[in-house]
């Protein structure tokens, strides 16, 4: 069983934040709210949502899970006018999702979560430095480095954050120094990275008033972030090799 | 003789009410303001247009037809200011419509009107049920369906208005109760519509505080909406068959 | 030396009333400001560009000059937020322009100046007559021209300014009689000049307050304009030939 009333707004940003990396996947329901992990179809980035129950305005849920597509069900959110609310019900007999918005309703066929692939298992890393921003300042810096390169390098100085990136003909470099991070913990990082993953979650994370990177030496990337008070949102990005 | 000045947003709504659906029509001017019956290429949809001399601030006509290519006409329109007037003469000699923006005055080659294809005779339908509504409810209700598929069933049931959307793998309903329609007539009435059309239409109705639906059992579906006090469209739809 | 600071917006507006016609060009750079002639690919136009010291926030130099690809220049400077400065900082042993635009640091390479296309030595025309608009007219008198055809003439008469462009099927003038012009010295002129530079050149002029056209009989058009108090544009548009 599950039933809930959730703003249509913070759904959608909550999905919009792992279809950028991938289309399909599982959500598991319990009484706390939704949770999914997904991996990217190139294995290159992991994401993990969690959606508190205290995110929706109504939530009633036995232990469950239903396989669902991203896209179709962004789509039918896109329906909802601003601050409007959204009906959730699981038809179990149908392995439907029903939708509803206002006076229309719309019937969500669900995924056999047995077709979905796999959830990834999320390494425990221990990432020697982290630094925390703005959401906003994050994207702005992702820009500004596509403009120059396909890869960026983040690292954690004594000074602070920077990012570093070559193109063949210009360059760009961002320096933040820790009096104007929101946290730092300074430690030996700088790894470097695809823009083009780093681009797809920064959409998300702009939304964040604060965002966490943890990193290490040609490590991977662990971005921690929360949408409004009660969703819950994690990125691992893999490292690229970096050539002399 | 034909000399009009008219505000040019009025005008332009108009025009796209029926540019949508065909391009070059034949007007009929009398002193009661212009008029225009027109039928789509593909036999699927008709329209009427009435923009009544009160519509224009100042007008004097005497009995006459000039044909428009209605796409032209609406891209000059689109070189006024918002709020702005368009000063519109006929220059019967040369077959020119000479329309005057501010200090831009464009002259605008007419149509032979025996070239335009012949006037439909609109049929006069008695159709058994009707019901009122908001013009951008309607529009909100068709942007909907596309997501789901190419044709939707509009009926009228003893509880209110309702539309039914199927795709291959997901489906849409909406139901609008009697007591929320702003105006209603029972009577059997389902019938299957194209989408393509009714998105056409649905542009200038959004514009339309309300909107009314005639209908039947696999009978045309009539529009009728006013845009400001002074214009009058209707619409006539033929119904697409439905397989079970 | 060249270390300056600017509103980054005042910067690329400026840049953008020169890279509309040509992309790589060389700045003289002195005690004065920074200034530029250039001619574009097809010796159809030519514009020299004048940034005063005063539109500066600060601004030193000594005697140089550097080659820029405009292109590159306006895409760094579009990472500003409105209403934020841009730091510029010639290095004069890598041949680089550091440009800061808050923590971002980006490094542009800059062009050999001999590399680039001799500056157009721009000719001394004495023309008859001249006539100042606001640069939001003359835009939105090119746009409507360009519904119509690719050329367009422009001409003073006694009464006033005029354009007429004439298509296959409609034509369109305008007219701005003397009183309602800013300015006007009256005189023989009627020249046809192509829209296509028009329009490039209109992008940049509607954002001044007045624009002043200088014009004779199948002669050059020489546009001048500021923007802001210390940015001064001037085009020199050569004409085209007319057929009867």
């Amino acid at each position: 069983m599950f039933k809930a009333v959730i703003n249509a707004e913070t759904l959608r940003d909550a999905i919009d934040s792992v279809s950028s990396l991938v289309d399909e996947v599982k959500f598991s329901i319990s009484e706390n709210g939704l949770e999914l992990k997904a991996v990217d179809p190139a294995n290159v980035a992991m994401v993990s949502l969690k959606i508190g129950s205290d995110a929706f305005e109504y939530f009633k849920a036995d232990q469950g899970e239903i396989g669902v597509d991203l896209v179709r069900l962004s789509d039918v959110l896109s329906m909802a006018d601003r601050g409007e609310n959204v009906q959730l019900e699981l038809d179990e007999e149908s392995h439907k999702l029903k939708i509803g918005v206002g006076s229309l309703s719309y019937t969500l066929s669900l995924i056999d979560p047995t077709a979905i692939r796999k959830e990834p298992r999320i390494p425990d890393l221990d990432l020697p430095a982290h630094v925390t921003l703005p959401g906003g300042e994050l994207r702005r810096a992702v820009k500004a480095a596509e403009k120059v390169s396909d890869h960026v390098i983040l690292g954690v100085s004594d000074e602070g954050f920077y990012m570093e990136a070559k193109g063949d003909i210009d360059s760009l470099k961002l320096k933040i120094p820790s009096t104007e991070l929101l946290g730092m913990k300074p430690g030996e990082a700088r790894s470097l990275f695809s823009l083009d993953y780093l681009q797809d979650m920064s959409k998300s994370i702009s939304k964040a008033g604060e965002v966490t990177l943890e990193m290490g030496i040609d490590y991977p990337l662990r971005v921690t972030f929360k949408l409004g008070q009660s969703v819950d949102i994690n990125y691992l990005l893999a490292p690229r090799i970096e050539q002399e």
